[in-house]
């Protein structure tokens, strides 16, 4: 949803402190580790930032590490990914409060070791320079975890389509379009269209905001001529019908060009019916949801402005019934992942830019809390198994976008990315201790059973003792993901060749 | 499709030879290993039967084995795992060719390291008697492979049925019931929903033939009435809708009493659609198809009787366009499984009763075959993809059937049950090169690419260069399997102990 | 549901009192016409018990009539048909307490003009024997509106199926069977497919009890064991499941045998699904609704026994939403009929045979109350247009049971049949004032707006000023219907000639 | 699809010659009444120019009448009421070749006597003023048969909206949008919704073009540029996929603001998803098709430039499957209506402005046999009943457009419209033999059988023995209709006043 630009002076440099180095050998031991099919009690040797053996107890020598951790009791799942962020951007003439390094360490914090976030090029800009000033800008952050970007296009003209081959050739195999805020982000059918023609053979994913951007414009601007201004407005300018129109829209428009697209942010119950058709006719449109349509609901839009404003996103909160719908849609498979969507703005001087549901500036937090959240209301209320778990924050968005196998399972010559979550760790989600920059929680008070006790990100020990560990700044690299196969290729011999799914 | 009973004398105990041993330590090294999210470039390690570690190319020595297997061009998949075999087995007083002994060279010769048989109580018998028997008999012929059961209940009483929960305790975790076959072997309504509520608290599975068999049996009387007598004519007394009205008949009778049941040699197109709305209304619905659904057509019943009659199942062979259907089914994960249903009757002496088709044998032979077909006609012609593939014939019927994480996975743990699968290497499929007893071969004539190198079963190296390796008879084990986690079960709180998905 | 047979002695002739004659030429002035399509202020010129012109006011002279109705402020409908009544009926060793002189003087009061009820041959009783028989009893007892049967089979042999054209000859062109209640009226699968081929070339149409019988009885078995006994328990014991489950198999049964099958009494939602699939498809498959299932829910049951017995039936009472979905499927055409169901037991020495569910004879009356219900509840509420409820309560069951266009419809040629219907008329619906044998009414002291003024029957005036006249006694004839035409015959040219849809 | 405007000088008055007296009072004897639920032997009496009385032959006494029309042979229909046209309408700079005199004698020689053709405003212009204007020219024109309008709207201000009710007030119930041709009248989604707020409350209902026209736009211009331009690329420029998705996009914004919608010319299967969908949710959503779509298809644009061109319209023409769909939707009631889409443009000098597929002025003529093809394909090969066929080109358009119960039954009080159709007369379809100004005919060389043999409009003898009488300039009026019902209306009483449906 933002609208950012490159941002201002980057990040300074964190104190010129040496990031962790990474350990030579590491052992992880005493763990069960989530695979993608089953859990297990396996050891994991670590070796230079990468996964070089997964064994049975015993079979590895710890003596033959430097380091051992002790995963005893814990699930051992690969590191989160959170492919939906939006750190240090620029948004209706407000920055987000996080910058990639403050919200990396959130992300570490939580369990997540890699973030995909969005560059944004200014009007008229090269992609191709864009992404080489944001990934600068990002870097020189020193972000604590891996990050890569989308790339966000709202009416390109050929020459920026061109260039799109370049961007995969340097690993930004994802777009993102908006079919909402006409005037700022929003791309018309017509350039859609166009863009999903050129991506299509290129194997790049879209990422689009599937909202009717133009009949929301009207329902908003009808709602605030009659003074209906209050948070709760927000969500009857939405109706979820207008989501499920433009979800059904993008789907037909890419199955005309071939492409895959994958809808952000579903809210709920209606706009999963066209994705459930598209799929079953085998079209390749795929999902997710976030933390904040499974936990809250629209309640969270009623009391005092200031505390309805930190509910205020979009698509907006939803129904309980909706609630139960993404869970089952998560179990089914419908949707395969959960982002955090993470969008922080201080609610103490950012995010009411005036008392009125328009002039909040939209989103919630949660890059910290996804994987907890996930785990105390879906895991263990028995909605979802562990193994959907493990699949939603981190296997099934390495296999969206292009980053396995290198991450998001626990293998031989994966990255070294490992979450020790305690099943029985107690944390209270509170600003009073996260990590973000951000002032306010949504899910402040709550305290949830699970949290990670050990993170390795990239072979480095990150979080020991639930706590991230100093020096972080500057451990994460630029993520160049792979393309995606395309969809409904022409028959190929099959090649025992690495390959995604 | 059996009425079988226990059999005659056992098997004689094939020459005492001794299986061969369990290999101390073997290295796979080489190869791509099809793990369960992508395939990858690792050696893995094998001692005292078990997969002990699975390693980067490198990290494990060779000097540290007993035996290197080279994987080099090959992908290494878990062994194979056909839930669906009819061996030794009597039907309507013909006992099929092979017994648990050729039946199950004939399975390692193409690639498959277990399979699931079934278990027919005689009436009135107990069918904890009747495993007891069957079992000592399935060992006494000296299995090559590891061999399970599911036990076949027709109109059980409560006596019958209080024996489940030790039936689940001695390892045996599904049952098959029949939709047809009234007098022989159909259960009527209500005995399918007293089974269904039994074994729904028990996490058993139900394994279903789907067919409405009073319909059919008038629509078989009529046509034999008619003189309508050969082949093509089964067809006509099966049609599509009444296999798919019962797939939605058995889907709700276990509906309501929230068991889970898995369709058996689903047909074609018109009998997934109750599959597809059922599991897209979250009820545990699953299903299987065959080589021979896939490959094979209709017009394979035309031509003289003796060809045709090679082509007579139930449910029977239906249009192309079913095939494509069901590739689609296992791409989009409607049916996960493919099951040989391996039914051999000699041709020359046993599958012709009479020249008419109700008294041709049902059943088709494909053990040998059956990964080698889905490869050279899904993964080579890019249906499916390999991780399909390698979910398709072990992955999936280990996860279906309480195997996981004992096998049909690659993990350090389950056991070393390994297909190292050369993609290039030609294998024409013929009755004169095969290692079923049976005389002919619907396949006949065709040259797949894409066969068997090696395969490891139990640690043991059961195939080389191809070939099946001497002495194997008694290397296989029974299959004692674990219960499903039941489907809709009470919010649990999630423990980090070994489990299934 | 009824088991009944011929009865005991036919009922004795009602004193001889003649019935009213039909008047030479009745003028119908001033009234509102609800025509097929629209409504129209019209008189309506009826001759011989013939509609003999449609004009608009002034043009049909008054002089030239015997007698006029004034309809000032009245809708006028064609009279009201009901396709599913049971009158003096055997029903597990007790007889419906309104024969079929009272039970039509109960339903011309109501402004039903023609009812179809259910002519059950003995076993083994040829069915056109039973037909004669049945009709003469009923001739005999003097009914004072016109009847019809349907006639019930259970396992028919071929030697009753070969009487179908006898039957058809004589007008019965309708047949029902129930696929619960085994041991009494349940056909099987076998037999029902085999009934859907003989009845398919026919044109007959067949109604269908649709649950399933033998799932319910094991259900209902295992609560009375529990002592769960209560009416309320009724409910559990027949899910909704189970009759969509019937309702979809016999959908399925019928499009083998290319046959026409009508779901009588669908009680909500569940069941509508397959009918509404069933019918996308141009399936040949229709169904009705009662009065009940529109108006109660599964509350009826609770409460003390003589007042929940009131309520059982079969299917059982549903929710509340299942109504909502009801009313829709009327709106939207998926049910293009409401029928009564009428099956009245005394409640006082009838109904409650033993004080447990499964011992309380099924079966609500509301033969005289259906058409105003459907009006105050549907019409006044907006639920269905007047339109909608003229189709529901007689056009279309003259469509689908092969009575137009003699009836259901006012047009030159067709019976006199008129409802003169007064939409401000007030009537409590009580014991203490309806037509019915019966001691309780399921509506009990519901004042309804909207009501009968008069009625005319075949020309003669049956109704006047809201009361039935004396001397109906033997003015109803007996129905002979016309077959439907083949649904999805072979093209056929077109022919100017009398026929139906 | 037209651009047009106004148009130039109105039509001379055709030679001043006097309009067919309305005669007293004609009866209509012998032939067999379609009526909206049967058909029947009956006599139509038609007096001052309305239908005073249907009855029973003999009824009515020839003696009464002035002149007796022998429809003996013959089916009666409600005169066809065709409700899309373009008559003298300005499409991209050129004029369609009818003008409302010779396109309403052609439509009265079919059979149709009434037409809703389409008010197009000049930009800025305001509605009403566009009316009046159009209005004027029309009846300047001295149309033969009755015409009516729907307004078009494109991107209107709140003025032009707030004049919609007294369009209404003036009897234009309906209006039309255009979900393609940006920048000539395509609406935009908040302009459509805009509009679909507006006449909600006022039952104006919307048809809608529903194409993706800036997706069509930019693969209109991709396949120019490739050099693909003959008229088979215009089918490839236009997807069903695009037609498919606009009508799912309409669909969900008339449900978010509670309007009717209803879709014109749908081409085939795809497109008929979505209106099964909504129809089955309850949504007010209705659509029609034409006899090109019904009757041709893809393969009319092959060929040499001039015949291929004479089939280019927009939705195109679509596949033989299409045909087979858009029928079943016609039996089963998804689309109720057929209409002409009459939009005649010369080959010889008009249709092909450039020899590329863009340049060819969409359109094809069909006003004369819009009802002869229907009975010819759809009637005589039992696709559909007379009585369908009467609904889709007579009484469906009339409930739909307001104009029940004037128009569209038989029945005292309606418009004596009515068509005596010989359904053995053989007609060949042919430019040499038709009434339409057009020089081509895409059905040229059929003979249909099925003809009209007479046509009464208004009371008028226009059509005597299959040919239109001399001096019909001039009978045709003004049709001022009905607002709808409003659909999801609250609650409300019943009353016997005049309304439809």
């Amino acid at each position: 949803m933002p609208e950012s630009t490159h941002g201002p002076a980057p990040h300074p440099a964190p104190s010129g402190a040496p990031t962790p180095p990474v350990a030579g050998r590491v052992l992880v031991t005493g763990g069960t580790v989530i695979g993608p099919d089953t859990t297990e009690p396996a050891d994991v040797l670590v070796e230079n930032g990468l996964i070089r053996a997964v064994a049975s107890p015993g079979v590895l020598r710890p003596a033959a590490a430097d380091e051992t951790i002790d995963a005893g009791g814990c699930w051992v799942l690969p590191g989160g990914i959170d492919p939906h962020t939006h750190l240090d951007t620029l948004i209706r003439g407000h920055r987000t409060c996080d910058d990639f390094h403050q919200g990396t360490v959130a992300a570490l914090a939580g369990g997540t070791t890699s973030i995909v976030d969005f560059c944004y090029p200014e009007p008229g800009e090269s992609p191709l320079a864009a992404l080489h000033a944001w990934r600068a800008r990002m870097l020189a952050q020193r972000p604590a975890a891996d990050v890569g970007v989308h790339l966000v296009l709202v009416q390109p003209g050929e020459d920026e389509l061109a260039e799109l081959p370049r961007l995969v050739a340097e690993g930004v195999t994802s777009i993102k379009v908006y079919m909402a805020y006409r005037g700022r982000r929003m791309t018309d059918d017509r350039g859609l269209l166009r863009i999903l023609q050129c991506v299509a053979p290129l194997g790049i994913t879209v990422l689009v905001h599937a909202e009717n951007g133009d009949a929301i414009d009207l329902l908003t601007a009808q709602a605030i001529d009659r003074g209906e201004t209050a948070p709760h407005h927000h969500s009857h300018t939405r109706p979820d019908l207008l989501e499920a129109e433009a979800v059904n829209r993008i789907a037909h428009l890419a199955r005309v060009a071939g492409a895959r697209v994958y809808i952000v942010h579903v809210s709920g119950s209606t706009a999963l019916d066209p994705i459930r058709r598209a799929r079953a006719a085998g079209w390749d449109v795929h999902g997710e949801t976030c933390p904040h349509y499974l936990v809250l609901d629209e309640h969270a839009l009623e009391g005092d402005l200031a505390t309805a404003a930190q509910a205020v996103c979009s698509p907006p909160l939803r129904r309980a019934a909706d609630q139960d719908a993404l869970w089952q849609a998560l179990a089914d498979g419908t949707l395969a992942m959960v982002s955090s969507d993470h969008c922080a703005f201080r609610i103490a001087d950012q995010k009411i830019t005036e008392p009125r549901f328009d002039c909040i500036l939209n989103g919630l937090p949660g890059i910290e809390q996804r994987i907890m959240l996930l785990h105390h209301f879906g895991v263990r209320t028995g909605r979802i198994t562990p193994r959907c778990w493990a699949d939603a924050v981190s296997t099934s968005p390495a296999r969206m976008f292009g980053l396995l196998p290198r991450k998001g399972l626990i293998a031989p010559g994966a990255d070294a990315d490992l979450l020790v979550f305690d099943p029985e760790r107690r944390r209270p989600l509170t600003v009073a201790d996260h990590h973000s920059a951000v002032d306010h929680l949504p899910y402040e008070g709550i305290e949830v059973i699970g949290a990670p006790r050990a993170v390795l990100a990239g072979g480095r020990i990150a979080v020991r003792d639930g706590r991230p560990v100093p020096g972080l700044a500057g451990g994460g690299r630029f993520l160049a993901r792979t393309p995606s196969v395309p969809h409904a290729e022409e028959p190929r011999p099959a090649a025992p060749v690495l390959q995604t799914t």
